[in-house]
């Protein structure tokens, strides 16, 4: 059995939702920009060994065309290891540390067998530096992302510590005797889950373990001094940022090579029975440990956040958001006959060289239905060339918000569109303006 | 043998290679939107069964995670296929023809079996209608963009036509009976490709077969009426949108879907010896007839168009375009010591606010290494706050491009900076502008 085109359909992205994930890009790319961070594109594929050196088993979706097994990869499950490789590729000798986003197409295993998940996320990572300001400015940045779409007060941000190797290790250690003999409290699955991974304990479902989990030994417990600081500083920042956080003792994010502060954003949904529910959309922390698990020598400093933009746009969409249409159709010209399609072409690249949004209606003959295509599109003038149209050069033109139609020449019909429409709702842009010499500060 | 990481590396595209990117990726947004095209997000998949109906062997690449092969699927290596399904899915009951465009990773099998290609294509299509403005319409965009780019005059677009299934049979016929007794002037290659495709033998090299090929019959001379009047309407409607092309005889674009009129965009190229180059950078044309190819019972029309990114690009970069440096810091904040720390984490935010690119020095000791930092930047203010700075709340700035330094308080530091650097080089964006009720024309 292979992927089917229904299953495929499912990441298409089109329409309003486009509209609202086009939103979202700008002003996630704005902000990160502002905070010196510019764009990086990368490679869809992970290479397969460093992957099995970096990710649980379960990430690692590898694959090769069927006539060239030679040329093996995985796809991208995550980005750490994508930005890892960059940063080591190209970026050791530029001024430290670096600041990057990206905006790509990840993927993931869907549940209960339902295949592979194409999925759009939107990264930043900070490299070759370990400084609380970095973990703060991120973790700052996207939080005001989410208050500059309209979500301030509906997402909460938990904040928790993965420490250094060893403290980790012993904690890890304290959490196993702990639970050593209460395994038959756990369900089947969850005993695997605890010995491959004990960390995985704080999702367990089990009521008796989560009554346990209150009083089990919290990691907060086990660190050292520098830790210690390394949390308290990145608080402080964040006071003078503005970002507020929540304590959240069993908040472990899931990758072995976490090593200090890791957060997680959580958006609010009021559902339609009076309840609420919070559901992860974003997380982040610092993971300077994936070098060295992957073979290198030394540690790379490394501080990363992800959204998932699906799942905001989502709430966004839910809660009422519109959106100005900037793709919206102004002028609708409709034509009969060879004569008045061929002056139709010339007005339609006059107008849009105006700066309005004009289309041609093309291959319904009758003029009901093409009417009819123009109230589909929401379209504000019309302009209907007939044979007699064509050969007097005019038009008739139809304003659907006024419900008005007049005689025009041909001649001032772009013109008396454009007035209409008012200079405001035109559309400028002309690339000549960012074509210019460098070093303008 | 898997990919290694430095194959990967290849395809990251970040700093002046990046801002020419997205430069690029913002005149074609805007020109196909301004055409009434709007944004299409896929799958960087395809349907194994419907590639291998739809594709020469060789653009198959498939592949399945190693621990799951019912999840199967190919990589996209062209966007033909990803459209039509788009489309069947979603798009049958719009206001026909839909008009999308799509900048997304594709992939290809590099020459000399060096591996796997990622490169990025911008591709727009019009579906639902057969109409030679639609055509016309594409490919002037297409041309506009190239235009706008300032690469005028330094490309030529070559148009020729496979028309109709019947039309094109009878000419392969022809053809095959025309070479049929001068196959022992082809390489042995040579000989396998013609027996494939026959319409390859355009692209042979042999210095023979060159020659016949002037000779030998031409697909023009097959066409009939309906074919002949589409190409000349396309052609006519060209005339008006200003786009210039040539006729090329010689160019078959290599899907056998092809049905309508085809063209290629290619860029000159002066290299250091005087001598011109022309080097393929886009195509486009009519592929109506591959819905019935991957078993759908009715055919589609559908038109479209590819430009590679990449090669323009580097074109645009070789011949000394220069791009207006958005991301550039303008603000750079040193500090020495806890204090001056936490007043630069603010001072940070307050200029971002007031539409200041600005950024935070961390992490190295010395004031001359954090200097030689701004300096790498390129930055135009620094702003010093040592420990004695940070008690008297007052900076040094710098100004690098004037070459003056004064002692300021840091109440007066972002005023400073936004009156000295003038309004017209601030940041202003903000996102609620765009997040207004819809049905404003």
């Amino acid at each position: 059995m292979t992927v089917k085109p229904e299953h495929l359909g499912r990441f298409d992205i089109f329409g309003e939702q486009q509209r609202f994930f086009t939103f979202f890009k700008k002003i996630f790319r704005h902000e990160f920009r502002k905070n010196g961070f510019t764009r990086l594109t990368t490679s869809v594929f992970d290479t397969e060994e460093e992957s099995r050196m970096a990710y649980p088993d379960g990430l690692v979706m590898g694959g090769c065309p069927a006539d060239r097994p030679e040329y093996g990869y995985v796809l991208k499950s995550h980005g750490y290891l994508t930005m890892l490789r960059a940063y080591c590729a190209h970026m050791r000798a530029e001024p430290q540390p670096v600041y990057h986003y990206t905006l790509e197409p990840q993927f993931r295993y869907l549940a209960n067998g339902r295949g592979i998940d194409q999925y759009w996320a939107l990264n930043a990572y900070a490299i070759g530096e370990a400084d609380p300001i970095l973990d703060a400015t991120l973790l700052s940045v996207y939080s005001v992302i989410l208050d500059d779409v309209g979500l301030a007060g509906r997402y909460r941000i938990s904040l928790n510590s993965r420490w250094n190797t060893k403290e980790q290790e012993r904690y890890i250690q304290e959490l196993v005797a702990f639970f050593d003999n209460k395994r038959h409290l756990m369900t089947d699955s969850e005993r695997v889950r605890f010995q491959e991974n004990p960390l995985d304990i704080f999702s367990f479902e089990s009521p008796d373990i989560r009554e346990l989990l209150m009083v089990a030994p919290k990691i907060a417990d086990f660190l050292k001094k520098d830790s210690k600081e390394y949390l308290a500083n990145m608080r402080e920042y964040l006071g003078i940022l503005g970002v507020e956080t929540v304590a959240d003792d069993a908040y472990y994010a899931d990758m072995p090579f976490f090593t200090g502060p890791v957060w997680k954003i959580e958006l609010r949904t009021d559902e339609e029975d009076g309840s609420t529910s919070w559901r992860m959309v974003g997380s982040g922390g610092r993971f300077d440990d994936l070098a060295r698990r992957v073979g290198q020598s030394k540690a790379v400093p490394a501080v990363w956040g992800e959204l998932d933009s699906d799942a905001v746009l989502h709430e966004l969409m839910k809660i009422g958001t519109r959106l100005r249409n900037k793709d919206k159709i102004q002028l609708y010209l409709i034509q009969l006959g060879d004569e008045a399609k061929k002056l139709a072409v010339g007005l339609n690249r006059e107008a849009q060289k105006r700066g309005v949004n004009s289309l041609l209606s093309l291959g319904v003959p009758s003029l009901k239905m093409q009417m009819k295509k123009a109230t589909d599109l929401n379209t504000r003038f019309v302009a209907v060339i007939g044979i007699m149209e064509a050969k007097n050069k005019v038009c008739q033109l139809k304003d659907l918000v006024h419900g008005t139609q007049e005689e025009v020449p041909l001649a001032e019909l772009i013109d008396t569109i454009v007035e209409r429409l008012g200079t405001e709702n035109l559309d400028f842009f002309h690339p000549i303006k960012d074509l210019i010499i460098e070093n303008q500060l």
